[in-house]
């Protein structure tokens, strides 16, 4: 019984469904632009209750066309947790300023005390990570950004279906920047993302970008590369949406089953009331390795996600950075797996090999 | 009888064969990177007899890869022909530098002698697009860069299956761009690409630049977006691969029908001894705009590509430029349609209705 981080196989009524998507756009002949993708667009907006949304390439797509909007120069700072995927830096540089890495909280978002400490002149936005799932305090950021005239960049690829309040993340901030490639809780069968602008006029910025500055009226209005979203997947991820609430509910089931039943004193999760369930991670403060050796032992696959943090990769080492929380974290933390196609049999099986593991 | 300009329709019989890769792969749970990208790669490679190859997400992407590795500051200048798809100039400005437009030939490929009037100390590279599948004069052009020390990029976006000589184009110089999304002669369904690099070493530098700087080590060691290519777009392409010398041969057979037949002294065809089909453009001096109403109403798309040259366009008017034989062409050029799923009845009608028009 191996128990995948992930899998992503697709079963046989799913696949149906989906082939049936493709084979109707294979019937038009469409696979770049289209109504299909409007429609997809339009299905986000109702579903996250807000409006400007543009399906993109890939999540990087969405962080670094949201930058875009900010004319970065190389003395541009932009604030960004020490922990996260890398693509939340690159995407700064690559639009031609420089991270700066906040420490995090022990929940791995980021600390807005130590955000406030960063921010000198130079500072242009802020990049906030609803990470694994859990929420920021965006509120705090919220007030941060505004008093200190900053952008406020969501990254919200880990937190498909995530509400702050009444409100989806994504909404609060200046953009909101998703992946769904295939590992996300709302997944396409490859590399995409969507972008949400606040802002009417940035949203209508955007929209050449995706496709070599070229406008409504085919007009070349700018310098761009293709950031396009397939129509393809735009398609099968719209036939998803309709299916996420229950990958939602049932990551949550399974994820509140393994933090209830675990009762291994060396082990914590890092964890929130309101929350979605990217992925669960747990704490353990010394012999992560033998750890990780136990679960893989017991077959179960584990992920950690992240380590270093990312002032410690080579192209960021001379970045800087704060960095005390995040450096201790990312050597305690480990991901196991939760996803919605987990059996009962599988999640007692890690919920055992948890608690047997007695270093 | 409408004849489309382009009908990417998928009849029942490819459809069956393509709907099988894809439900493969999701039998798999296989959707960004695995053996097909590279089973895709090694099957380029044999069929351009050539080393190097690299799927990426679109022609757009390889083209900014390749020049990537020129580490381009602003003044540094890349000589591009004046009539092209806009991509070409935009990725020379997305990688960093300027692009400086050369004048066409009278088959609307880089005029030499222009590109060596234009080279200074600030040039550092060449692209030379292989226009509409005729190819340029390569072996000049080579000179030039060899002489005057400049990387060669061949942008082959419109050119997959074009040898000059022997060998593939793509293959002469330092890089080759092809583009493979679902209008190409090698079409995916949707947007992706694929480079060549004729050095090792150029190569492996570009490998993590495809997704997150990553190596393949799982190291962060550079800092880039994501420019993989999905692992759907691969296998379908590697599929059609096995295909597409029946595009190319039924193209040319249509191309050389109409060029054959058609006998109106009003039109010329920009043609080539040795060339591929991605588009036939005819070139009428004047009436271009007469001659496309009476085309369309006789139920033909046509195209023109392009109008304005690149040096007139917005973001490029106060660059330096060349452009009178490419101002005086792109007001003349129109593409007529010329695809492999066109009927005899179509092809017919298409010379007819060249033949009938007397403006």
């Amino acid at each position: 019984m191996k128990i995948p981080y992930l899998n992503l196989t697709i079963d046989k009524d799913e696949k149906s469904d989906l082939i049936s998507e493709i084979s109707n756009l294979m019937s038009k002949g469409r696979f770049v632009g289209g109504d299909e993708i409007t429609s997809y667009e339009k299905a986000l907006e109702k579903y996250l209750n807000t409006k400007n949304i543009l399906g993109v390439a890939s999540g990087n797509s969405s962080l670094y066309l949201a930058l875009k909007t900010l004319n970065l120069k190389k003395d541009d700072e932009v604030i960004i947790p020490n922990i996260s995927w890398v693509a939340t830096a690159h995407a700064v540089e690559i639009a031609g300023g420089t991270c700066v890495f906040a420490d995090v909280n022990d929940d791995l978002t980021i600390d807005c005390s130590s955000v406030e400490r960063l921010v000198t002149d130079k500072t242009k936005a802020i990049i906030c990570v609803h990470f694994m799932g859990i929420p920021c305090d965006i509120e705090k950021l919220v007030q941060i950004s505004q008093k200190k005239n900053l952008k406020l960049i969501e990254d919200c690829s880990q937190a498909f279906g995530l509400k702050y309040g009444e409100k989806a993340v994504g909404t609060f901030g200046d953009f909101g920047c998703y992946s769904t490639n295939c590992m996300k809780i709302l997944a396409g069968l490859g590399d995409s993302g969507f972008l949400i602008s606040r802002n009417e006029l940035d949203h209508k910025r955007i929209k050449p970008w995706l496709y070599n500055g070229v406008d409504e009226n085919k007009q070349v209005v700018d310098i761009e590369l293709c950031h396009r979203i397939d129509t393809i997947q735009a398609a099968i991820l719209k036939f998803r949406l309709s299916k996420v609430d229950f990958i939602i509910s049932q990551r949550k089931s399974n994820a509140l089953k393994i933090i209830k039943e675990t009762n291994n004193n060396k082990i914590a999760f890092i964890d929130s009331r309101e929350r979605v369930y990217y992925g669960l991670t747990l704490m353990i403060n010394e012999d992560r390795a033998r750890l990780i050796d136990h679960l893989n032992k017991y077959d179960i696959e584990v992920k950690v996600e992240h380590e270093p943090c990312l002032s410690d990769l080579t192209p960021y080492k001379s970045h800087k950075s704060e960095f005390e929380n995040a450096a201790k974290l990312s050597k305690s933390i480990v991901n196991i797996p939760i996803s919605e196609a987990l059996s009962t049999e599988n999640i007692d099986h890690i919920i055992q090999s948890i608690n047997s593991w007695n270093p």
